[in-house]
């Protein structure tokens, strides 16, 4: 057995059977041996950022890692901007980079690059095979390191030789070990805060967002009248008709600050501290008021479900119940786009078990709010607000949940960074939908230059903001990939549109220009 | 005067005038710098993938560095295959990044990451600027480093704060030293080798492909019988009648055995030895064969054109003349598509002074040799085998050269990797005329699959070396970012094509369906 072979068949005995990759010609042994591999899925990419976002949709459906296979330095690169958001969304992913065998290092080939130096700011755990034998365990303790932590990134060098050399074993993983409950005098400290009478908020992140957590968390809430936030950036949060409402902390720091403005005391669950996204002279980083303390109950590691559980008996939420959002959706609106009809039509459209991966910075910031009545939901959001996330994570998403529709929105800014995502999901015949908010703009930008306090920007700084000159058409740019597209002009097109897609079972794409 | 105005101040002092850029909110005052300042040409891409390699085809082109404004962490890794390609190719380049204030790191904002260890293995020079008064000449030694050693990738880091705040001194450059001539023992020996009698090959690379430094060398190899090779990746050759004649080395490892097989004695001229892209089992890395001597008279760094004028004297080559390319050019050729007569249609077509940016690696192996006898041109292969650099490359030469076509050689594969290059060559209406050569497969790696020696990839292979399944329709794909296209399908349709493309003055596509 080769080491390209024991790799492949380690990934798959631990559960690893889906690879995204555009693999190279240091690749080529992991190609012969994913060949004679029925059981694992690959899916090819054209563009790496494509593979490493899709991981992290994949992981975040089903809570177990995907693998990458990527080529050399420069493959890695292509995905790192995707895997800054992978570890931001603390999900667990295994990637696998080719490397030249140590003698060939010497001549400095176009292609050598220190992968080790390229791949480690986004690699919590970074490993090169130094030898055939050691290739399975090797590949096994990558699976046991992204599996670690809630969920991070492990990547494992394979120098060619490593994967043509015969004699390879086959690598197993222990059991994961449950995560521990955070120490108990955090609980109390919690369950204290909650009882003080001071005004509290609690950030819920991470696995909290679905699931079980969220649910106690609310009750928590209906007890103590503690305020419910998640972050503004979270992984997957289970939505809809019937989980627990929760308020989501807004993107611009002005509107966060008013947002916390009344509270004194913050717990974090499986979250961090509130922060702007940016940093503005003369302005704080935080959005909580100065002596606000932050208390940190859980970090994302650790049991953040058993934690709730034990700080909901300890302040008497057993029979208190969170408030749930009602079954309502709107009707179809009709007449000219707005804002506000976007989201409406997304409301009235969405179908029950939809998955959304939301990129949709500017256009769509009604979008979650408004669909908080739908049927019952799964939404996926950018955590490392590194753009050309939303049609990678669809592909993931729906790779990983083949029965469910995905609905993608995205803009034409963000869309561009990795759009080569629609052949994929045309090739794979992947049921997404995606949508095209096409403001012609880095809409984000615009108000962000607004914001210095110099002025409106001049003709040069427009045209490093707007994309327009020439607009992008992306009905053509879809049809290039094989993905069958509309240009819609108006909420009851737009509505036709997306029920036309969740009714087919390939991709399809709807441009809105905004 | 801000940190932002002094940095945009002292580019422009230093002779930096052209900025490929992506920006994000963390460099818009660097934006609103650039907004004031007419005299920086800004280039806006919709990847930074595109910039970087459109300021490593502008510094081919000029010899002086454009600078690249990059978002962040995910902004530079965005740009770093190019950066692969740029660092091999020895081209100056001044990579600007944003960064938050060092006050805001402490919060881990969802964009923050560890910006000096990403840049790292790509940049030659890396700095962060620390406080505004040093803005100016950090700036300044970024252009210094840059240019040093032949060419080099500086990456300078500034924090929004230094960006925002008053008080910033323009910075200076001295005149750059003028490059060291290697060690005359080395003169001495090299000639020593090229009068031995035994037979002896000479590899030329860097700027010795362009201007004085290859006549040279065709002169001594006129003078002693040496032979004269130009690495398969070369940064910029001058081409066409009344060039040297040099022969390229083999992609292809048996092939360049085959071409240094008779050699004994190998002197390397701005060029490292020459080596397989790849490692395979059971062959040796090296096309040279064991035993033969490899001498490098000059490091890319050094005065390479003098260092060949002495060795010409050293071997009495004063009056021995180089063989140069006759003057020739074929008829435009007619019927069905085959390479040799792409190559063909090319060289009836090519016109004076065009600069192609090629990558058409398995397409297009026939089209340098066909050109040789065209009026003279420029040409610009990748460097670091990374794919996705020729249609940046275009960008960055027809920015650099306004008056002069360029034709870009691509292929679907490689060309799906930046793209979004079209849509800057639609916004500058840069006469670029973009073949794609789409063989609906990744060529080279089905080619490498067959060198395991394991037989034909099974179904599930080719499924990962193919990109048809859907075919990528280019005239689509370009006629969504504003760029003419066609798809021809012959030989005489592909000529006039290409000469309507030149005729033009705006980028037009051509897909040559293979």
């Amino acid at each position: 057995m080769t080491g390209a072979e024991t790799l492949v068949r380690t990934l798959l005995a631990c559960g690893v059977d889906t690879c995204f990759t555009n693999p190279g010609t240091s690749e080529m042994h992991l190609v012969a041996a994913l060949d004679r591999s029925p059981e694992m899925r690959c899916v090819l990419t054209l563009f790496e950022g494509v593979a490493t976002g899709a991981a992290d949709g994949y992981a975040r459906m089903t809570g177990k890692p995907a693998c990458t296979l990527l080529h050399l330095g420069p493959g890695f690169a292509n995905g790192m901007a995707n895997l800054h958001n992978a570890s931001k969304a603390r999900v667990p992913m295994v990637n696998l980079i080719g490397q030249h065998p140590a003698y060939h290092l010497q001549y400095d080939a176009p292609l050598h690059s220190d992968i080790a130096a390229i791949a480690k700011p986004y690699s919590k755990w970074l490993h090169t095979s130094q030898r055939v034998a050691e290739v399975g365990s090797d590949a096994a303790e990558a699976i046991a390191q992204a599996s670690a932590s809630a969920g991070q990134i492990a990547t494992l060098i394979v120098p060619a030789d490593v994967a043509w050399s015969e004699s390879g074993h086959i690598g197993e993983i222990s059991p994961p070990q449950a995560a521990p409950l955070p120490p108990v005098n955090k609980i109390r400290r919690a369950a204290e805060m909650l009882r003080s009478g001071v005004r509290t908020a609690i950030l819920v992140g991470g696995n909290a967002l679905f699931g079980r957590g969220l649910e106690v968390a609310g009750n928590i809430s209906a007890a103590t009248n503690a305020k419910l936030y998640m972050p503004y950036p979270f992984t997957r949060l289970r939505h809809g008709a019937g989980t627990p409402v929760i308020e989501r902390v807004a993107y611009v720091l002005e509107q966060a600050t008013e947002q916390f403005k009344e509270f004194r005391q913050l717990i974090l669950v499986s979250a961090t501290g509130p922060v702007s996204y940016f940093a503005y002279q003369d302005k704080r980083s935080q959005p909580t008021p100065p002596g606000c303390e932050i208390f940190t109950l859980a970090e994302p590691g650790e049991d953040v479900n058993g934690a709730l559980n034990l700080v909901a008996e300890a302040v008497g939420a057993k029979n208190s119940r969170s408030a749930l959002a009602k079954s309502e959706r709107p009707r179809v609106p009709s007449g000219e786009i707005t804002a506000s009809g976007l989201a409406l039509a997304i409301a009235a459209t969405l179908p029950e078990e939809a998955i959304v991966a939301d990129e949709s910075m500017t256009s769509g910031r009604g979008i979650l709010a408004a669909t908080r009545g739908c049927a019952p939901h799964d939404w996926l959001a950018c955590t490392g607000g590194s753009i050309g996330i939303a049609m990678p994570l669809a592909v993931g998403g729906a790779v990983a949940c083949q029965d469910r529709p995905v609905l993608c929105l995205t803009a034409d800014g963000s869309g561009m960074y990795t759009l080569q995502a629609l052949w994929t999901m045309a090739r794979e015949g992947l049921h997404v939908v995606t949508v095209v908010f096409a403001n012609r703009a880095y809409a984000v930008l615009k108000r962000e230059f607004g914001n210095l306090g110099i002025g409106e920007p001049g003709s040069r700084a427009k045209a490093l903001l707007d994309i327009g000159r020439p607009d992008l058409d992306w009905v053509s740019l879809a049809h290039g990939m094989g993905v069958p597209g509309v240009r819609v002009s108006s909420l009851e097109e737009f509505a036709a549109a997306l029920k036309r897609g969740y009714e087919g079972d390939g991709p399809s794409l709807i441009e809105v220009p905004l």
